[in-house]
């Protein structure tokens, strides 16, 4: 199990803004790119997840901007989940790059599941405990 | 009949890129919104095209950037259907700020007509007969 | 005075992804239009407060999805200033379509003030009295 | 000399559209990552490059679309330079799929030279030089 888990990226021209860094909603695109990487270093692909008829829509995503980043910088985002019960499932993200020591931004998504007719329902028992045995509550 | 539609967007903060002007990758999301306004203002929503089984995909895109545009300018796209075939959809477009003159951009999108299946298949008579009212070659 | 303003806005294709609704991160982009609308409506062009030397990037952004929102559809985002001092401003969001009594969605972004060197200043008197002037706490 | 670049991106939520498929203006943003590596593998960071005062703008940008690509698949972008004056910048794409023998999409990016007064100019000899070492005229 890894219970962490670090995503990579270099930031595009297509992430900047005239400011001359990267955009704030760019970073949820970042987050999901995370998320879904976390659960496949864990063993289950987002995909297939979805295939057999479960989805994880953002019911809530927030983001603190602590300083921002630049264009080609890699950013490197600590995503690991923090809570999980059979109606809501709780990831957090914390992004750094190599300079820094301390977050430059940090947030969450929350989703819930939902059946293919787009309902939200109760998670099938076994993913629930897929999702507790990488649980890391931290803070 | 509406053979050309203007299309009107300002432009916002999240279109810009470090450069301090829009993204080139953009101004084919602005094309696809001129388009569907383009079909509303001759009666088909594009939603409605698809709830029929006919949804019409982007084979090809290009753009020639002529003067970059700005943040907060509003961009005025000039629309009209270039060519229409039982196979093919030809759309164009002109963008113009209001102090231009000329174009400050122009490009076209290709698109080919697609049932349910996602597959390519012959328009129906009366589509192409309902693009060929509003067809409007000019160069 | 303008407390509130309605942007309206209607979804692309773009916007939209595989669960054939809006992507959770593109209602920051609409945000954004919302804000800068309602400062316009209170006779402020961002633009230019930006050549004044001032600009208001995001330290934090928060969205809650309560339902999806569709494809061509027109949303309709009720933004208005929730709180604001010299050191911050606090802008809300509530998100309707045509048919929905109560928002689809609700968020704020939360902003600082920082001059053309990069770092964070204390808000002018005028700025901070102008913001003042339609401020609006609703909750 | 790498005359040519793999790029490899696996395709996110945040890039598909209700057609269930990566959606036909971001892949102007993988094209852009792409050339951006294709330099650097050869030595220059563009971010340095804009340092020094050259910026290399899209002048015009044109994909076909020939076979559309999937959430979570891992597109890899063929990018070489295909033709270089010192007024303009040639840089083509193909883009594969794991299972593809053929391109499911190819395209190109015209180039200028902008000076940090945002003007066209003549490319300094060294830089035309350095692209020419790695030009790869294939068509």
């Amino acid at each position: 199990m890894k219970k962490e888990f670090i995503y990579k990226y270099r930031i595009r021209y297509a992430d900047t803004d005239k400011m001359g860094v990267a955009y704030h909603g760019r970073y949820f695109e970042w987050f999901e790119a995370a998320r879904t990487e976390l659960m496949r270093a864990n063993g289950m692909s987002y995909d297939s997840l979805e295939d057999q008829g479960i989805s994880l829509p953002v019911i809530e995503a927030q983001c603190r901007y602590v300083q921002s980043v630049q264009y080609d910088e890699i950013v490197q985002i600590k995503t690991w989940i923090d809570d999980v019960t059979r109606s809501r499932l709780l990831i957090r993200y914390e992004l750094f790059t190599k300079e820094s020591g301390r977050p430059k931004a940090h947030g969450f998504t929350m989703h819930c599941y939902m059946n293919k007719q787009g309902r939200a329902v109760r998670a099938p028992h076994d993913l629930v405990e897929f999702f507790n045995k990488f649980l890391s509550k931290k803070k």
